[in-house]
């Protein structure tokens, strides 16, 4: 059995759940609130942070690179035509250098603000970091999101998928942090039309179900988050 | 013909240049300032960061973490005994983690600091950030990194090198970031004696020679920096 720890607002959380869908692996996911710092936890992952899998009480492997790596060694062989990452050295690089994009990059200049302060700031004890939100910070993720969303519009339009000519690890990391700034209404699909016809393509798949079903208590998602044609 | 973009100073680019030699690769590295944000750099790699790599014209290989999946995959095969990666994917997701953590988690917390405030900030021009080091960011590298000294300790008392029984890109990472704050006399080698004793070994390393010589115009190094008995 493979177990998950994860946030559901943690993008790195929602893009290992995505790709373990697309590759067809049953896990179980345990909900893990890593400011809270628990023991147990930083005994299987020092740094402390989600995402973690552990598979048959093995070598935990420790954030979403990690996993997508052994994701693919592990079961990618077995399905050739779902596998998310291309058989070539060279487009595996390009992959890889996206997903880090969206992972790092992205997720630091927005969509890290947006969870930060409007979610884990409601969740989190006073002690921890909790309270009101940093308006200076939404600011400057409002501002960066319309940048990236030109990428994200750039790539749609000059590939089939952002990654490439097949759908890939690209596509879910994008598609992963995308998803929770849009459950906050904090996404201007208006801003590039390639960008959103992209994600309408990529929200469709069943791999995006589950993710689209979940709410937060106290926080109901923006009118268009489920809406496959918003 | 290999060609990597990097700078003395960026421990991911010192990183890639290890893994190079210990490979046997043959490269030319240029030099970049990834604060100028050079237009032909951007066009390379639009996150503007360093390192790069770019093979025979091909597409550029963006990232440690990317340019360190490329080289195993490419050359790893040839070199069996030299891999710096383990060949189970367990293991590998240990040497991945731990190349996260020092690329990511300990550049962040201590290594980042002491080379931005102290070299960064003394090429850049004023426009761009440059200035007198923040005193405030050099107290928190300083009393951050003695925490990381006793878990690279940790690691290497209980191993035979940090990721496991064999020397891997786990040591590299490290020891690229290790090597930056050397050359500033900012790592308390009394902390650890596990810590200073695995240093030692990898330091005596031939991939270590060319890193070991390199100089930055106004500033020596520490003396024990290039001292293989520090």
């Amino acid at each position: 059995m493979l177990i998950v720890y994860h946030h559901p607002f943690s993008p790195a959380s929602r893009f290992v759940r995505l790709a373990l869908h697309e590759y067809g692996v049953n896990f179980e996911a345990y909900l893990e609130f890593p400011w809270q710092r628990r023991r147990d936890f930083l005994l299987i992952n020092p740094a402390g942070t989600v995402p973690v899998a552990v598979e048959n009480d093995g070598t935990p492997v420790c954030g979403a690179g990690v996993i997508m790596e052994y994701l693919d060694e592990t079961r990618g062989y077995m399905i050739p035509e779902k596998r998310l990452m291309p058989d070539n050295a060279e487009r595996r690089a390009e992959v890889r250098r996206l997903v880090d994009w969206f992972l790092g990059k992205f997720d630091r200049e927005v969509i890290g603000h947006f969870v930060r302060e409007k979610v884990y700031k409601q969740e989190m004890p006073k002690s921890a970091g909790g309270g009101e939100p940093d308006s200076a910070a939404l600011r400057a993720a409002r501002t960066n999101i319309r940048h990236h969303m030109r990428y994200i519009g750039y790539l749609a339009a000059s590939r089939r998928w952002l990654g490439g000519d097949k759908l890939s690890f690209a596509d879910m990391a994008a598609a992963a942090e995308l998803s929770c700034a849009d459950y906050l209404g904090e996404v201007p699909w208006e801003e590039d039309e390639h960008a959103k016809a992209w994600y309408a393509r990529v929200k469709s798949r069943p791999s995006f179900r589950s993710l689209l079903g979940e709410t937060i208590p106290g926080m109901r998602p923006a009118p268009s988050y489920a809406d496959l044609d918003f």
